[in-house]
């Protein structure tokens, strides 16, 4: 075992998370749900954790969400009963193990598909596992990455095709507004929300007129559903970083450093003139500077006293090697030994490069059971 | 066990191997250790694998460079015989595992110390454990991370420490001249090199007046020993990345794609009117830019199709998501289930992503063992 601070808490660099802070990240979104009559089915990449997905599950969530079948797997063997793989599949040997899983515990697994050789795919391995398959059409509303345009005929042929598949169930839409991660502030993730609440309305509609009944329309990430201010319509929402938060959602102002539940601690090892070098880099705190290619971000996280609030603006780590951080000095240096929490710009990819989370209340740590599952 | 494509390699995203490239690398820097008669001791952070640490071995390498006690115990746990802790100890208890490893298997463990600090944290676990320790005194030759001013009195104060304390033996000069990695091309890189050449020999020379023996001058980045004019004088190089190479090393002009050993294969699942979007993002290539907190690169790497030459510029990775790579097309859209193979921007973070290095001969992957050991 390493050795242990005052606090009991690991030798450094390890990811520190706040389990009040987690808890009430936790509460305060499920909350959201409950009074706007929405389902939350948490997209579990952010934190990997087989255990944080029980505390989502128990504090109300449906499901969960996952990013690639491998991800879906861990969470399916630990006994999550309705998971949503929210990766288009284009070969039906990558979802083998994961529907066998399934089939074995029960668990009721849905997929997504923007496209014809998508719908043939999820087909083909529905056909060989002899199961029938739920499955969203995804729609593009706004990111330009994975979806159909809504406004074209694409969306008709997708949803159509899943329909009309004797092995597949047309489940209803999904998307992921992640351009909110590029909005000004509050107000403009609002104006993202409802821009993709009423694009997928329209489409609702269009599909109606067609005779396709949408039954979930899904949307999610955490700006978007932190702002959001008319949830009329929608079924479910699936926020991932919610449970953590971080400097891009202090920064998009949709929270604040008080709410944010992990950090990475590090101890300095040395002090230049100009910085305090820690012992956590790029392998640990990522190079980041936001999700989905954030760019004009100043820095790799902020540093406080470690084991207090993080309260000013702490001090920016300007530069990182991969084993050594780069805290840029505000006065006084730093005396070697010293002890920081560092908040990162993105939770998700910290807690993915970490073996495990350490709970700040000194109950131990939590395994990352998924980490490194992407494919 | 994963589906294989039809060369026998797994699903994807994965990281893969070329192994005639690889061991091509370990060649030709073998060879400049041998032909400037100096040693070389890798840095095992690029690859942190057993097998290639014992290639390097096998092929004449003197030990291995390790950055932090967890990660070297990887390697004596493995058989290693010599390794070097290039990480400065503030704390004792941080190097007892490593200690008590080393004493059982009767390998060599060397350090570095650059602060008063450090020499008394080493000569404290060293008086623990029983054993002498040597330590290397770390010069900042310009990267200004870690390191005496070579100019000013901590270079006579900390060696003398060292020399002085009886459960350490002062062993030399240690630099690592990062910096090189903002070098404009390989002269410059040379210059940076030659740079920290001379530095080291004067401060050997004001060691020497003060009557300390400085037995080793150890230096070591993949950019100045590829570029290096003159070795007089030095007795040791330590790259770490040379193994694998990455876009930064082509950029520098130290090496050309035709070297670069390891890639990520990756999958396109979806295209849009600008971009291919492919299975492997963040979570598998990093959003690092280079080394040191590199900056004015563009991209996270350049695509090329899969299973053939790294051939003209390849498409730009622009942008990406966790789990999905923006891949900018320069002309016809590309088919979802094409497989591409991402050159990255620095390869030793992508290797440390993954669980596994698939070796592109087919002969299965190899693990990486010291995966995240950041402590």
């Amino acid at each position: 075992m390493m050795a242990t601070d005052a606090a009991g808490l690991p030798a450094t660099p390890c990811v520190v998370v706040d389990r009040g802070r987690l808890e009430a990240n936790l509460r305060r979104v499920q909350a959201i749900a409950d009074t706007n009559g929405v389902r939350l089915r948490p997209h579990v990449k952010t934190h990997k954790s087989v255990r944080i997905a029980g505390m989502q599950v128990a504090g109300g969530a449906v499901g969960i969400t996952a990013a690639k079948p491998g991800e879906a797997l861990v969470f399916v063997e630990a006994g999550i009963r309705s998971v949503t793989v929210a990766y288009p599949v284009v070969d039906p040997d990558r979802v083998d193990r994961l529907l066998a899983a399934g089939r074995g515990r029960g668990a009721e697994l849905r997929f997504i598909a923007d496209h014809p050789d998508g719908v043939a795919a999820l087909a083909a391995a529905a056909r060989r596992h002899g199961v029938s398959l739920p499955v969203l059409m995804k729609v593009d509303v706004g990111l330009h990455r994975i979806g159909v345009d809504p406004d074209g005929p694409a969306a008709l042929d997708v949803a159509g095709r899943i329909d009309a598949d004797p092995d597949l169930a047309f489940a209803g839409l999904i998307a992921h507004a992640g351009h909110a991660y590029g909005a000004s502030g509050p107000s403009a993730a609002a104006d993202v929300a409802e821009a993709e609440r009423l694009c997928l309305l329209g489409v609702a509609d269009r599909l109606a007129r067609a005779g396709l009944r949408v039954d979930e329309i899904s949307v999610g990430s955490t700006p978007t559903v932190l702002a959001q201010r008319d949830f009329t319509g929608l079924t479910e929402i699936r926020p991932g970083n919610y449970v953590f938060l971080d400097l891009t959602a202090v920064r998009l102002g949709v929270a604040t450093l008080d709410d944010v539940a992990l950090s990475v601690h590090a101890t300095v090892v040395g002090c230049t003139d100009r910085h305090a070098i820690v012992d956590a880099g790029s392998k640990v705190l990522s190079s980041d500077l936001g999700p989905h290619g954030t760019t004009g971000v100043s820095g790799f996280g902020r540093a406080f006293p470690a084991g207090g609030a993080f309260s000013g603006d702490g001090l920016v780590v300007e530069k990182l090697s991969e084993e050594h951080g780069f805290v840029r000095l505000a006065g006084a240096p730093i005396a070697r030994g010293t002890r920081l929490a560092i908040v990162p710009n993105h939770s998700c990819v910290v807690a993915n490069l970490a073996t495990e989370l350490v709970v700040a209340d000194g109950q131990g740590a939590w395994p990352v059971d998924a980490r490194a599952c992407v494919r």
